[in-house]
């Protein structure tokens, strides 16, 4: 019996399904990527509900529009999973002075710095947030990502963080990208606060949380079963272990899922503490020592990698990816997408650098960005694999081989992008 | 008077001239990139007329087209001074091998390695080799590339170098980006040669070196005044400085132009070598030592240096840019673009990285893939600057700072490209 669908993808040389079963991919499963040669996938409104072999769903299905891959790969969409891309102003200026050696503390004395985007994003109204972050997510869509988390952290101060959960909101409706917000407003210590860290704390737990949830239950977010993630900057000079303990256990109190960065520069006790917290994911991880991996991997908490930051700082110490990925921890892998140490909304340069840097393998890379990337949000068994019942997120490649995803430096071998069953871009 | 000009570009933010003295620029001069605020440039045919204020311009020239340029930025087109993108095939199961620890011994056993670009570009016909490399060549313009050398090498015998050779003229003739021919048949040792390299030379000195020149006078390149450069991989493993140099000293008999790869992996003398012969270039230079400085910078020779190199076989070592332009050497940056060792496309990728790893500023790193560039391949006087009497070879950014094209990670902002006056590109 033929079968109606809206949307049939065929003639498809590797069809990457990044099937398997639920939870986060860890260990040996991690090189297994599911690829179905010729194959094919069947869309029915934004769902995906068969993939096979181009054969024989040419013959089960009877499609309103058909789409001939002529021989390219298709993966699923990808999936950044920790960005910061809402913000005013860039940062070239500072990056030049860089370049010239300066240090941080010479940057932020000549007004550089997070401080800076803090205060051009508090002086920004949402409407300009929203018109300087638009075309960052229509790179970030020619780059195949799909799905994006986006953390607030430059307002520092209530009005500002809430203007920025507003901004996400608002960019979230007028773009093919699905965003998931997550809400940091102890990013950095407001200067405001630079004496009494403590004090902000008070005020991030007793009063911008708690709007920030009452906001979010009015949200498209909160109608799409998307969560409010709330994350906290854990690190010498940013907040110390008790007070990000305070953070994220006031969140868990609330019932809103959790993430912290930790381990950048200095492993301080951040990431038992957010394991404790039961974090969704835990960020950075750049400095985290062999013996905190086996608590990692017997946890559900993601490890997110965010390698072009070491690029971006032209520093050779990358995270320790193999050795967790020995050791059994779920990773993920992200661009940090921010105006200071991570100016990159691409992915596939992401992926790129893991697989030279971090010693990862191509399918390493792409669970990364996919099934654990879906997980790192709360949204696994939604997105980052094509089977059927899943949202119908996909990329359609420029080449027959999805490892060329890895394999170029600085390119973008995608032709077209499918977004909840719709084309949403085409090269 | 009002002067009539064919296209007139206005209301840039910056018009980066790169303009100075003639000749490469070297030290200090390699910081100043000739910035003129709120700029414009007049331009008649395939050339230069003017460039100054947009107020200026405006009220002298009556442009027959106009561009407003919209407060963004316009540099030179980027010059890419060292290519190999004319093969057929990928090495994309050959990088997965690398990622997953493979050394290049267990690759070429494995049937990877040059030797295997090597096979498949012996076995492709003109169309083929002209098919696949054609959407490299779109691909690098839109990444701001106006201008490319290009080197034969994955022949390795006579017919298949010569077919390389006319593959680049067809490509030159069908394309928007000024192509630049190196005949390099000794870019490493045949199999059919193993054993008796000095042979191999003997064939590309007596009779493939001829043929070349032969065939190079009746192409468009010289008549266009675009040279024939003769390259030489100089390494253990491909030529030693013997053969090389018999391979330059036969050029340089011929009245043909010089180039040498040396000193990537192995200082062998390489370098001394190819500045006797007065080389136009010598290119990558990573192992080079202090010690060699002096007499490079004394010399007219360009040093091309190859960072993405080091960042796709996932090393920490780069070639010394700092020291070298300290010591006054004349720096140029390249992508390598090969399917091996570089598989990437992008100068402004290459000069992020430039920036990051060989700790070049953005000035620096500009004046490398445009003045210098040009010099590198034997056109300086011609193309890489915007100055009256230079070819109307420049991109528009999408951005208003031109350090966009360093301080982004693998983006490509930029709107439009103009090639000789014509614009042969649009975001
Ligand atoms: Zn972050
Ligand atoms: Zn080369």
């Amino acid at each position: 019996m033929i079968e109606p669908c809206d949307l049939l993808i065929h003639s498809v040389s590797q069809l990457v399904t990044c099937a398997g079963p639920p939870g986060p991919r860890r260990g040996a499963a991690m090189r297994d990527v599911g690829i179905i040669p010729d194959g094919a996938v069947a869309i029915r409104g934004s769902t995906i509900i068969a993939v096979g072999s181009s054969n024989e769903l040419r013959r089960r299905f009877r499609p309103a529009q058909e789409i001939d891959a002529g021989g390219h790969a298709v993966c699923p969409g990808l999936i950044d999973c920790h960005t910061h891309i809402v913000y005013a102003g860039d940062r070239v200026a500072e990056f030049e002075q860089r370049c010239a050696g300066a240090t941080y503390q010479e940057i932020m004395a000549a007004g550089g710095g997070i401080l800076r985007t803090m205060q051009l994003t508090r002086a920004a109204t949402t409407t300009t947030l929203v018109a300087e972050t638009l075309p960052r997510l229509n790179q970030m869509l020619r780059f195949g990502t799909t799905t994006a988390e986006v953390k607030t952290g430059y307002g520092l101060e209530q009005d500002a963080e809430l203007r920025q959960l507003a901004t996400i909101e608002l960019l979230a409706a007028v773009q093919p990208i699905e965003l998931v917000p997550t809400f940091l407003p102890a990013h950095a210590i407001p200067p405001e606060f630079a004496d009494r860290p403590d004090a902000y704390i008070d005020l991030v737990v007793e009063s911008m949380l708690p709007l920030a949830q009452e906001r979010y239950r009015n949200s498209l977010f909160a109608g799409h079963h998307i969560p409010l993630f709330v994350d906290v900057f854990c690190e010498r000079g940013a907040f110390d272990v008790a007070q990000s303990r305070r953070v994220l256990s006031a969140a868990r109190e609330r019932g809103l899922p959790r993430k912290a960065h930790v381990d950048e520069f200095t492993e301080l006790g951040g990431l038992a503490m957010a394991l404790e917290m039961e974090a969704t994911s835990v960020d950075h991880l750049d400095v985290t020592g062999a013996a905190a991996f086996p608590a990692l991997a017997a946890s559900n908490t993601i490890a997110v990698l965010l390698p072009l930051v070491s690029i971006n700082l032209g520093i050779t110490h990358f995270a320790a990816a193999r050795q967790m990925i020995d050791a059994g921890v779920a990773i993920a892998l992200s661009t940090d997408a921010n105006p200071g140490s991570a100016p990159s909304l691409s992915l596939p340069l992401t992926m790129a650098i893991a697989c030279r840097y971090l010693r990862m393998v191509p399918a390493e890379a792409l669970l990364a960005t996919t099934v654990n990337a879906a997980h790192a949000i709360g949204l696994g068994g939604r997105i980052g694999a094509l089977m059927p019942g899943m949202q119908a997120d996909l990329i359609i490649l420029a080449e027959a081989d999805y490892r060329w995803l890895m394999y170029e430096l600085g390119g973008t071998p995608i032709a077209q992008v499918i977004k909840r069953g719709q084309i949403v871009w085409k090269s």
